[in-house]
């Protein structure tokens, strides 16, 4: 069942660039080696949301590094996902393309949500199994992911745009620390909790962990310093976090800290760490938080194995979305089972691996008609909204792009499709859903044709059984106008119904 | 309950305008008045599909003539909507305004979804009673409603993009009627029909009623000439539209069709009709068709009707929205009513009638956090796509477009609201639910300060207990920043906490 013992993750964070390399046995993940880098992607952030030539020049250079420990990886045994830095870069586009040059694999950017999901799942695979409810608090480079949830489950999952990196640039831009710029730090934070302060508060939850460097970092001050009365525990006390608060001021500078625990790279980020920490502490009404040892990339390393073993958690969400926004199921599946069919034949020759790119197609045909349910009349764009935007767990921003990009354009003008798809296999996938479509228009069972279909890159011929389109002059009459389409995305569709057909009996002409 | 006893509908149709006048007695309206005047606007659509100067011109003047009939009407008694042209149209914004200069009252777009919805109600009203399923299909200048109902509840609702006027002028823009152009035409509209086809058929109705003029032109046609075994009644059968399509094959040419029961002024547009018609006794498995006497404006009167009796469409759709979005309603509830305490306190000295405004306050208080059902990030923007999207039983499409305005505009950058609300009191409406959403952030009941608040078109002041920001500065620290927001609108924002506050004791100051 499963195709590889050893995986790997690549957590492209604002703050550190991190490699986890994982042996798997069983259902478990075993660390093999892990490397981690502090590329401080959220500094390069110019004010106009761009990222900079250096801090790109320092991502590119850590994933050449990490390129080569991975070199001889299967592509299916690395994920490497991009958070809220790539998130909300401009360029970010431009600067994935290189930066999967340099890694030697693709590089996924994930919603806040989805990150939420997995660091939970790194975080949750890391505890001891207890029936409580755990608050998980991931303070990262740009964002603060929050997480309720039981065992492996999360309940609830929310990620604020606000991070160590980012909030120490914007309330410390020179280092200095006073009374004054704390208190506008830490007002602005719980500002941005106020909102999921009642759905995150500690009545709905008995553990709170922290998850990121900046958990690790309070956490190792106050027990060394002994600034709470936290013990060797390594947790995070309310008692601690003030006393912490006092050293800051003191100190008056970031380059003045100099505090046992705190390491030297952290430093320049701990005053905006800790205001978004004392903020979470004050909404949320926690009075101890212990470290916890997963993180995203862990989560991401369980969420990659869940694929191997069936329980690949975007087919979850597909069948979710099939019921929360009430698809029509039966003619789904009527246009996946066709889709397919026509996929695998329009992908025999050219892909070496169709698998994930047959899974897209599957995926939108089963999800193309989610947006009837805002309304019927242009029901394929509200799809393409709802897949681009809807919090979809499992899945990158680049596959709901792919999804959505299909969906929109499997009707009606097929000229739609041309700024939004880049993936060229994705033309076929388009094809195959589009004709799909067209023969199911409808949404009964019928009985089709033989159909054949094949693809030289340009060009589609359709071969289609004899005399069927003679019978079904509405099929007939769509075809045509399907040749049209294609046109004016310079693909010549060619539709032969002669004896030169699927299986001929004799080839005479 | 009832405030008028005489109430009003305008139908600008694609192809006539009229206009129904009607006396109301208990919950049932009895006609008194109707003009009706062929302007034919779909004929007046360009190619790059703009009204005409022509088209324009003749509905200006009809208008002008219907509105000499309501002078002296309360604005609350007429109800004048647009259908198909006026959705489709470019430059329909411009047109609408110089059309309710013309009639002395708004017009509103209405969507084809909500077009078929009140023909059903005025279509249900004028049937005798019966417990079996009802196929009522109207063909009109340029789009087609097929309902489903039973007795006055709509099952199933479409509109498609075919009409009488919009077909005559694409299949026969010469006038001549051939075999070749009569089955384009026909297989154009089957194919159309084709997605509806299984929904709409047969199985899912008894009987099938006619709305429109091709309906009364085509049932008048075959039974005063005795073309199909339709007797005396009125009704469309197969074989009297077979004989029709014969009729209309051997005259050749729309100039020379003189044929009893057809208008002189329905004979350039029964072409088009009819190969709708045709098409949808083939696609949907019709043998014979009734009359029905209702339509549009008798659907738009007992709409109109219905809000007077506390049967508000609009009041069912918000409380609908909240349930398929499962809105959180206790925060719904928060928001709303201290956003109708502020909108009332800033409207008094305003608005003449602030009852409707006041309305659309609440809708969209209720369902500003309708897009969380997306995703939480950037929930309001998905609010506001569903808004101006959705298929809202009773809305206009003006009405949808305040809403989805507000809920856009109700967090974050007020600068979003410039562009799109036009009428300048809702930025009132946008201050107001940007105020109750600042307040009950925390999404928990709080104990709110006294408030109040005053407008006088560009200053907007609020009036704050004395004490109470200090006790919550979270707060405080997010009017601060209202307060930039609106002066980036150049609305001016004073916040006042001092003794000059609220029912103060001594007016020393």
């Amino acid at each position: 069942m499963l195709a590889y013992s050893t995986l790997a993750a690549v957590d492209l964070g604002s703050n550190s660039f991190r490699l986890q390399v994982a042996r798997v046995v069983g259902k478990q993940i075993y660390p093999l080696d892990s490397l981690r880098e502090m590329v401080r992607l959220a500094a390069g952030l110019t004010a106009d949301q761009r990222l900079d030539e250096e801090s790109q020049a320092r991502a590119l250079d850590c994933l050449r590094r990490f390129g080569e420990r991975l070199r001889g990886f299967p592509p299916h045994a690395v994920r490497a996902v991009g958070t809220n830095s790539l998130r909300v870069a401009k360029n970010a586009a431009s600067f994935l393309k290189k930066a999967e040059a340099a890694i030697g694999f693709p590089i996924e950017v994930i919603a806040g949500h989805e990150e939420a999901r997995l660091i939970y799942l790194g975080v949750a695979h890391s505890l001891r199994p207890s029936n409580d409810n755990r608050l998980v608090v991931d303070i990262g480079g740009g964002s603060t992911e929050f997480i309720i949830g039981n065992r492996l489950k999360p309940i609830k999952l929310e990620s604020l745009y606000m991070g160590c990196v980012s909030y120490s640039r914007l309330f410390f831009p020179d280092g200095k620390i006073t009374r004054g710029t704390m208190r506008r730090a830490e007002l602005a934070a719980r500002n941005e909790m106020q909102a999921i302060a009642t759905d995150f508060s500690a009545a709905h939850w008995q553990d709170a962990f922290g998850s990121s460097g900046t958990a690790r970092a309070l956490g190792d001050i106050i027990t060394l310093n002994k600034l709470g009365n936290a013990g060797n525990d390594g947790d995070i006390t309310l008692e601690g976090l003030e006393n912490f608060r006092d050293y800051l001021l003191k100190a008056g500078d970031i380059k003045k800290l100099e505090i046992a625990g705190l390491p030297a790279d952290r430093a320049p980020v701990i005053p905006g760490g800790f205001a978004i920490m004392s903020a979470a502490f004050s909404e949320l009404g926690i009075r101890r938080m212990s470290q916890a040892m997963g993180a995203l990339r862990q989560g991401v390393l369980y969420d990659l194995l869940g694929r191997f073993h069936k329980h690949d958690m975007r087919e979850i969400t597909v069948r979710q979305f099939m019921q929360r926004y009430r698809v029509d199921s039966a003619q789904a599946g009527r246009v996946e089972s066709l889709a397919l069919l026509l996929g695998k034949q329009l992908l025999t020759h050219v892909a070496n691996d169709a698998e994930e790119p047959l899974r897209i197609l599957s995926w939108s045909a089963r999800l193309h008609e989610v947006g009837i349910s805002v309304a019927h009349s242009g029901y394929h764009k509200h799809s393409a909204y709802i897949l681009a935007n809807a919090d979809m767990p499992g899945f990158s921003r680049r596959e709901q792009e792919r999804l959505s990009a299909l969906t929109l354009a499997h009707r009606g003008a097929v000229i739609k499709a041309r700024d939004r798809i880049t993936d060229p296999m994705d033309f076929a996938l388009l094809f195959a859903l589009r004709l799909a479509a067209l023969f199911h228009r409808c949404r009964s069972d019928i009985q089709l044709p033989q159909l054949e279909v094949h693809w030289n890159n340009s060009d589609f011929t359709l071969l289609i059984e004899p005399g069927w389109l003679e019978r079904n002059p509405l099929t007939d009459t769509a075809l045509s106008t399907e040749i049209e389409q294609w046109a004016a995305l310079d693909f010549n569709l060619r539709v032969k119904h002669d004896r030169e057909g699927i299986n001929p009996p004799d080839k005479t002409s």
